[in-house]
């Protein structure tokens, strides 16, 4: 898989890609991410990426010249198969967009900052606009890492164990039951007998009521999602 | 505000708050946010700080010891108004959340790794158990980031512009309208007549009916919850 990242601040998505899972999947070449700086596709001396609204109001907008530079320029050299915008009014990233993602080839991500793109490149380029929760942040930057992280430890071979992913929170549509470890017993903190059973039937049939309780409980709408 | 971090991996955290606004706030003294590497606080000579799962099962465990270490530690220090931890099962952030933090003296994010915390640290010492999104990421670490990107550019002071956070989607309930800048014409792609009209009072309108529009369309149940 190959991620193009189209950002004006490519230095803050540096460490999240140099740690961790992302740089292992990274160095094991099961991903290639390259970041674009948008103002190496300005046009004027002042690499202005970004200019008033028309109309009057708050906030910088970036402008469609430079991402349209940029984004034809990779079209060029290779087939995309989604050109993705991350912003707070895009479709709710979740693990089953995180998933059908995970098997693409060639994706292009592009970060909005200050108030957003020029609509023109939304109509234009964008094929899937994704946001990753109700909530604004200062750039699509930290949106981009996390949608990479997401869909990056699916990818087979990242995970060191690929069980490990199957059994994590929403893969079933369930929250993952309560874990322990050692140890058996801290400050008079006690961990669930049933843990210590040996009968692995009994300690899943445990974990199952567990997941579907704490579901219950904190998510029930994921349950009418079943 | 002052924000404690603890992470087994305090180097994938450091860009995103070396950049951009984060930075500023952090330069401006709007707010610190430090970071402490869980492994300063482990008993063993190889700075463990998970374990397996009781019961057995894929994914290591974060265990209690050297967090209840560094959680205490601080609290001996300080008053805490959340001890915030990481999590997909937490409750989903929104901007109301957000709002409500950014309100806070001292917070702590715990970031989970690996399979999670063990359940005892959860039941003794979080006040708050928040996810970012129903996806799940290989760390609580870029959620802690975008936890305080979404709280600090809601201090006051931060945003160059105040008005600026407050037309952002989401602060009305109501995703953002479209936003143009130059040029009028790109491609044959123009810019809607209205907003060159000089009516403030036409371009407001507009805008709201735009806003409201692809509410309707993308995001219809954010209108039932004004």
């Amino acid at each position: 898989m190959r991620i193009d990242i189209i950002t004006v601040l490519p230095e803050l998505l540096k460490s999240p890609f140099e740690a961790s899972i992302l740089k292992r999947a990274i160095d094991a070449g099961l991903v290639e991410v390259h970041f674009h700086n948008l103002r190496d596709y300005t046009t004027d001396n002042y690499k202005s990426v970004d200019d008033y609204q028309f109309g009057g109001g708050a906030g910088m907008v970036m402008m469609i010249e430079p991402i349209d530079k940029c984004i034809s320029g990779l079209q060029a050299e290779r087939q995309y198969d989604e050109i993705i915008y991350m912003t707070p009014d895009g479709e709710r990233l979740n693990q089953s967009i995180a998933n059908q993602i995970s098997l693409k080839e060639n994706i292009i991500v592009l970060c909005g900052h200050y108030k957003g793109v020029d609509q023109r490149v939304r109509d234009k380029f964008i094929t899937k606009e994704i946001s990753i929760g109700d909530y604004v942040l200062s750039g699509g930057e930290l949106g981009a890492a996390v949608l990479c992280d997401s869909v990056i430890r699916l990818i087979p071979g990242v995970l060191g164990n690929e069980t490990s992913a199957l059994t994590d929170s929403f893969q079933d549509n369930l929250l993952a039951p309560p874990i322990y470890t050692r140890p058996r017993d801290y400050k008079g903190m006690k961990v669930p007998e049933v843990l210590f059973s040996g009968n692995f039937g009994e300690i899943e049939k445990w974990r199952e009521a567990q997941a579907y309780k704490r579901t219950q409980e904190r998510r029930p709408d994921l349950l009418n999602d079943k």
